[in-house]
């Protein structure tokens, strides 16, 4: 056993899973994941903001309307089934038939979710064929298995797991995500699956993640480009016997924050392996008179390909910055705008800053961590944004990596 | 003298020109051209729409609201006079009136432009310093040099010259631009300076403008980033003796023909030379509903990193176009969409078309002039934006450029 998957081998009670290889993948990298869950769960999803969806998609948001109980989460990488025709969703609802009928469960109990090519059949025999072995395979400590299944384009499977405590019940929750390119708001091909055993009903564990979603995974932006399959999902199975978690209690709070740390977690993950990425960079606008207004300008900043290769080359260029800021559709007086890197600051009151010497910027440009802030001294709403770099393996990758 | 600069050596009836070094760029390239104008002109101008902006922006909008003549555009390259403080319309009007003198003629007659780095203060002095030798070279063939002097990253000078009639009268237009990162609609870091001995009054030659301007100009994109500094004006001299053109009349929609196709051509010669650009690309949204939403929709392929690196990988990836008409805010039926490349169908209806052979696409993706047709087969309405794909030398380009 590899010491990666001992120190990161967490379980989460009353959830198994696995991950295999099932012929998707040309390269045999693993490519077929399951999520099981031993009891009902109930379950919340979001999903891409892509007009453009997969069947997958469609499936999901159906079934989370229809059931009320989840025991599965199926998730094969290397293929999208996006662009497949109606062929796309009589996949779907295949696969859940042959799943359900090994687990002996209904079939809307079952979501699924691809990541891949899209435009070309989804191999459903190819995944019906490994029902046994994938099946077979399920532990409750096969996470770094299921989260490297998930994985496309990524160099390293993403997961986590935290405990805390509500009244004496102990909560567990444990996720996997995959990045690493279209990754932007509202989620840009990205896949993360969140379980945990807290007592919750549906309707307050859907806005739970949709707070945490809005500020994290619709915090991170790659390219600016958003696809066609991304979802998050999240289930609750009860067995850590709480009381049950009630919008606006302490414990829905406690739960919202310990959601946000893991999905934060998850999501800076996912922008340090973005393709190519050699950065973690935050963009944060703060001083805005409207919260609006600071989304929209860190967004300029984290989508401009300039400030972007700026960063990869190591360069303070404020300039770029600033332009970015006065590329956003938000107000501001560009006479008051001060922005700093890493806690110098580079330009202040429309010049650039005296103090800033370039031997001690150049010196902090090679972090592997930058942090951005833009000050607009003219409110106080603030809101900040995770990207990365632009580098040369970002083109070669995405030049090389066919349809 | 070169064969280029013999064979684009144009002339327009009453404008002389120059282009020279005079110690702004590091590597002694040609920084500061002049545009003269031996009888006072009428101008428009159109401009950035970045909120941050050069002293130069706020120079040329005011004197074009001042003055109702015009009789040179100054333009230096290297350095951008942009972010500088009060110092940067300081030295606008010390440069407008150490010229005016020489020139003898009115301050607010003469239009300043500058392009380059930002946020260091402009070294007026050697722009002063050069005034003998910059109007001791005016003259009416010295296109080449200053379409030359006003490059930055350009790889190569832009300029283009037409001429028609207007009744009897032999009507000639000219003009000079520069790119070449930083290119998006509204005017994104680019200069353009467009010349015609036509009689055309005011405010006839600023609606002319804009309606080029927005059907050219406006209509390309390199990386979505637009910038401090850029504007295109157009000074017109009434050496032509025409009729004074009306807006309306047959002779207006003559001028604006001619003057859309002369921006039309510096437009695709900017995007050409995008920095590290290897492709033209055309992206056209037709059968649309609302032309905003045509618009909309060739903006967000236009603007795809994704797209435009699998342009670059020369993969006809009709997955991430698809992916990109789903990102724009605009409504429209996936299972309508049609997507031509080159004229070979790569998808439609919602599935890859199955007639697109891999071999033959791939060979019409080593062309360097890729038109990519969106269909939505909805209405009646399109529009058309021009790019570049994204190569390894734009991050190379700008990754290196420092402020």
């Amino acid at each position: 056993m590899k010491k990666e998957t001992r120190s990161r081998g967490f379980r989460i009670p009353g959830f198994t899973t696995a991950g295999i290889f099932c012929g998707i993948k040309t390269n045999k990298q693993k490519d077929l994941a399951l999520i099981f869950s031993e009891e009902p769960s109930v379950a919340a999803g979001v999903f891409t903001s892509n007009k453009v969806v997969s069947p997958t998609i469609t499936w999901c948001q159906k079934s989370l309307k229809s059931s009320k109980t989840f025991r599965a989460i199926l998730v094969n990488s290397g293929n999208a089934n996006a662009c497949t025709g109606p062929k796309g969703i009589e996949d779907c609802k295949s696969l859940a038939s042959n799943f359900s009928k090994k687990l002996s469960i209904d079939p809307k109990e079952i979501l699924i979710a691809s990541t891949g090519v899209i435009g070309i059949p989804l191999p459903k025999n190819k995944i019906i064929k490994a029902i046994p072995a994938l099946t077979e395979k399920l532990s409750p400590a096969g996470w770094v298995q299921s989260a490297e299944a998930i994985m496309t384009t990524d160099l390293s499977p993403k997961l986590k797991s935290s405990s805390f405590y509500i009244g004496k019940h102990k909560i567990t929750m444990g996720g996997i995500a995959k990045g690493s390119g279209m990754i932007h708001p509202n989620m840009a091909t990205m896949l993360a699956f969140i379980v945990t055993d807290a007592v919750i009903d549906k309707k307050t564990l859907s806005l739970a993640l949709k707070e945490a979603n809005h500020r994290t995974f619709n915090r991170i932006t790659v390219d600016g480009d958003t696809s066609t399959n991304d979802m998050a999902l999240l289930l609750a199975n009860g067995k850590a016997e709480n009381t049950n978690i009630r919008v606006g209690s302490s414990a829905y709070n406690k739960f919202v924050e310990k959601l946000t740390a893991l999905c934060l977690y998850l999501a800076h993950k996912i922008v340090l392996d973005g393709e190519g990425a050699t950065k973690f960079v935050t963009i944060k606008v703060q001083g805005a008179k409207v919260k609006t207004h600071a989304y929209r300008i860190a967004q300029s900043v984290a989508t401009s390909t300039l400030v972007k290769t700026a960063l990869f080359g190591q360069d303070p260029n404020w300039g770029r910055i600033f332009a970015a800021v006065g590329n956003a559709e938000a107000p501001f007086n560009p006479d008051k705008v001060r922005i700093s890197l890493n806690s110098s600051v580079l330009f202040d009151n429309g010049v650039p800053a005296k103090g800033a010497s370039q031997p001690v910027l150049r010196k902090k440009m090679k972090s592997k961590n930058i942090s951005i802030i833009i000050d607009l001294k003219s409110g106080i709403h603030s809101d900040e944004v995770y990207t990365c770099d632009l580098s040369y393996d970002y083109v070669r990758i995405n030049a090389e990596y066919t349809t």
